[in-house]
């Protein structure tokens, strides 16, 4: 693959390319990944943002619905919208169908549109870092809105929310007793809470949840350097397509006065340094990976539970190894 | 300090020095730290086990009281008793006074008891570190028991449980909606749960309580290594010493159940691999702890924040200069 080109049909927009690279950027092999190195400096240089939104929900509260209705309305205005997935549990179950382009046929026919699902990952160390990357592919393509969008079980939607600028979570109508399912952590990243299937029959429930959510929002401490009445609680229904513009201007109003403050840049500083100590963090501990070091700590690991070596004793051991000049037997290895 | 005098105090099971040697290994200076690796060789070789028990709560449900009137329950018996403390929290707030020797004052006059409040810590890894080392100290020292104290909060618990032989959760007697207020995550690694304060007017809902979750025990997957009756919820008063030597008498059975089964065994070997890794993590991620690399992560992210540099970038930037000859300013130095 020549990545010149790549990087330059990616400037470009073209949607096929974008996909490649993506792909690139999702494999694990050593040569891939200098390649997707080359391809992220390449069209970094572009200078080029979207507006990131982090969107989480747990199953059943209408996400895909929600996202095809709201993408088709960003590109009827003539935005290009990419969707993103993160999907923690994929690793485990082998992968629920996130951001699959079956259930939101609609916006996948959309030229301006752009759809991946979520990659089966091991770790969250390594989504983290390849959904940064996607993102970045993203905008360098071009796209105004790149929606990440991931499911509510915590660690994911901290990590979404260090790559957004606005973090987005939406609910379905509920007893007000289920107020208490939803993590508080969440609650407290979350600029929109958007109540979903405000329609029909439910949409006096819907009403009644989002005044309960905007209820508990008030109690919460504000950000000081967001407008008084954000986090905001909404009503919206996917199905109908009603209150979508409303949610769009909500957020273009919150990042202006962002912007207009210099929080917007902050935030977007504050993330960068974030992932750079994350990154050496990663890195790091990506020395105990490779094939030799895993088999090390196999073998030390089986000595410290027959109770032949101590674990700090192995743990010596082990660091010793590592820092000898054949260690890196799949990295660069010999002496200064 | 003379290591081989203390080590031979300890292995007397001499209190004062058992207090000495903790702090020596809570010291965060490097001399300290080397003194007491060697200490811990010394005292190792005795091959002393004590029965380690892990202890949470959250605070109000009587965790002192319980301690208390359990740890004179065993020291009556003739058993030693050490008590250690976890709290996370101490490095944030000060420190609450977990494991304070005047909230025990009648167990802390027992010559065959032992009590070391919580330190305050930076870190967990750093806490899980050294309560392991207090623990191995302690069996050195020929305690029968070690309570791990520790409160409600998640992470600090889990850690608990990996290093403990069996876990007790504490809890007051409340109305059944409060049974939400435990973390899924805690049931699941308690061996007992405790109802604290079943005795005068609390006694009706302590009953109920400990039935509400001796029915959510039921619905949890069991550990098929255990017997069928586990884990089991018991009601208990601290105050009025009622069902203390039912509950040492179910742990010793529990015990027994899984020595048989060579599942005690097992478990401490697992456990002692899982330390062997996080060690090799720790010592890992300590390599930017340094003050050289301290100094080049903070210029690295404020180069990173003003958008100078790329995260990437910065971090290889950050793994060259760290394995560069020179890097450990405060490490063993000089090119192999």
């Amino acid at each position: 693959m020549e990545i010149a080109a790549l990087a330059e049909q990616i400037l470009k927009g073209d949607r096929r390319s974008l996909a490649r690279a993506i792909t690139l950027v999702e494999s694990q092999r050593a040569d891939h990944q200098a390649m997707a190195a080359e391809l992220l400096d390449r069209v970094s240089g572009a200078g080029r943002q979207a507006v990131r939104i982090g969107l989480s929900g747990t199953p059943g509260v209408g996400k895909s619905t929600f996202i095809e209705a709201f993408g088709c309305m960003l590109t009827g205005q003539g935005l290009r919208v990419a969707v993103l997935a993160v999907d923690p549990s994929s690793a485990r179950t082998g992968g629920s169908i996130l951001g699959d382009k079956t259930r939101m046929e609609r916006l996948s026919r959309e030229p301006n549109a752009f759809i991946r699902p979520s990659p089966a990952q091991s770790h969250l160390g390594g989504v983290a870092r390849r959904t940064r990357e996607a993102v970045a592919l993203c905008e360098a393509a071009g796209f105004d809105v790149v929606l990440i969008e991931t499911v509510g079980v915590g660690q994911s939607e901290t990590m979404v929310s260090m790559m957004s600028d606005l973090f987005v979570l939406l609910l379905a109508p509920a007893g007000g007793d289920e107020l208490q399912g939803v993590k508080r952590g969440i609650m407290e990243i979350a600029d929109l809470v958007l109540v979903n299937k405000a329609d029909g029959a439910l949409k006096p429930a819907a009403q009644r949840t989002r005044a309960d959510y905007a209820g508990a929002l008030r109690l919460m401490r504000r950000r000081p350097q967001d407008p008084e009445d954000f986090p905001k609680a909404l009503c919206v229904s996917a199905l109908e397509a009603d209150g979508l513009e409303t949610v769009w201007g909500e957020m273009r109003g919150l990042l202006e006065w962002r912007r207009a403050r210099s929080v917007f840049a902050q935030t977007r500083a504050e993330q960068a340094r974030h992932w750079f100590a994350e990154e050496v963090r990663q890195a790091l501990l990506a020395r105990l990976e490779t094939p030799g070091a895993r088999a090390r700590m196999a073998a030390l690991g089986a000595e410290v539970a027959a109770g032949h070596l101590a674990p700090l004793a192995a743990a010596r051991d082990m660091l010793d190894a590592l820092d000898a000049p054949d260690a890196g037997e799949n990295g660069p290895a010999g002496p200064a």
